[in-house]
C-alpha cells in the first residue's frame, strides 16, 4: 500500500473565487506512482470548499450567484459578534462540502466526461491550503 | 491490499428520478471479496447525484420537491446561453453531492438499519454511469 | 493494510444538536495505530449529519437557524403519512451530509488550524451511532 500527501497553497484576488485544480490533482497523483485507489482532496479551512462540477464559466456564476442566495453575506449572523464578518462564507462552505473523492483506475483520475475539481474559496485574498492525500497501490 | 472497480448504468425513463442501488453496490462488494474497508460509490455525471437516506417513496417525494424548491429549473441561468437548459441539475447535483463512501466491515456494508444509498438522476433519459470503486482487504 | 472500526453512541437531550466530536475520534486514531491513511466519520442514521467546521458557539447558532429555514420543520411533508414527524430532519441531514473523511498524516488528523469535527442530531432524545473506519499503514 502506497500513500502520498502534497499541499496546495491558493490565494484568490477576489473574496470569492472558483478555481480549477484538476491538473493539480493529477499532477500528485503522477507523484503518488497509485496505479488503483482514491485521492481525497479536503480544503484545510472552514470558509473554502471542494467539489466536482462543469468548467463552464456561465455555470461557476450560476454557482456563486445561487450560493449568494441560500447563503447571503449580511451583518446579522451571531457568529459576527465574534467580530469576524464571514459567517456566509461558513455556510457557503457546508452547502458546497469541503472535500472530495476521486478514484483512481489505470493511473488515471476516474472521473467522467465532464467532470472537474474545483477550489472555492468564500473567504480569500489571503493564503489558503487544500490537502491532497492519495492512498493506493 | 485490494481494490475493485465496477461501472453502474442508468438510464431512467424521467427526467428527474430516484434510483435505490444498495444491492447493486452490494453485489460488487461479493465480487470484490473485501472483508474490511470502504466503498466509494460516486456519479460520473454533473448533473446527478449519489445519496444515503431512507427507502420510503414520500419522502423521495419531499426531497424531489424540497431539490426543486432550493434550486429550481428556470430558463435565466447564464449556463444556458452555451445553450443548455439544465442548470438546475447541476445546482440539484451539487446540494446532494454526487458520491458516498460506505464503510465495509466484515464482508458487509456497514450502514445503520434504514441507511440506503441512492443515485439521483437530475437530467435524464439517457445512459449515465456510476462509479463503485472498493478499496480494502 | 490496518483496518480499525469504532462505534461512538449519543443521546442528546435536545431534539437538534452539535456536538463536538473531534477528540472521540482522536482517540480511535489513537487505537488504530495508523499513520498515513483516511479516517471516515459517518453517522448511521438518515435524521443525523457529521460535518467539519468552526467550534464557536455563534456559528452553531447561526447553522441550525440556517438549516431550519433551508429545510423547516413544518406539517405538510409527505413522509409523514407513515406517522413519522421528522422529514425535516431528513432533508437537514442531506444538506449537511452524513459523513466526512479526514486524512491522516504522521499519527494525526491532518486537519487545518480550525477544522473540527461535529456530529449533528436533527432528530434526537434516543441512542444514535456513528461509525469512525480508520484505513492506512
Amino acid at each position: 500500500m502506497k500513500t502520498y500527501t502534497e499541499y496546495l497553497t491558493f490565494h484568490t484576488r477576489r473574496r470569492r473565487e472558483y478555481l480549477h485544480i484538476t491538473p493539480q490533482v493529477e499532477s500528485a497523483l503522477r507523484q503518488s506512482g497509485v496505479k488503483e485507489g482514491m485521492a481525497l482532496v479536503s480544503a484545510m479551512h472552514i470558509t473554502a470548499g471542494v467539489y466536482v462540477n462543469d468548467h463552464e464559466s456561465g455555470l461557476i456564476h450560476d454557482i456563486d450567484q445561487w450560493l449568494e442566495q441560500l447563503a447571503p453575506a449580511q451583518p446579522n449572523y451571531q457568529h459576527h459578534q465574534t467580530g469576524e464578518d464571514n459567517a456566509d462564507a461558513h455556510l457557503k462552505s457546508m452547502l458546497v462540502h469541503h472535500e472530495v473523492i476521486v478514484p483512481i483506475t489505470a493511473g488515471r483520475l476516474d472521473l467522467g466526461t465532464w467532470q472537474r475539481i474545483f477550489y472555492a474559496e468564500f473567504d480569500g485574498q489571503r493564503d489558503k491550503r487544500v490537502i491532497v492525500k492519495i492512498m493506493g497501490e
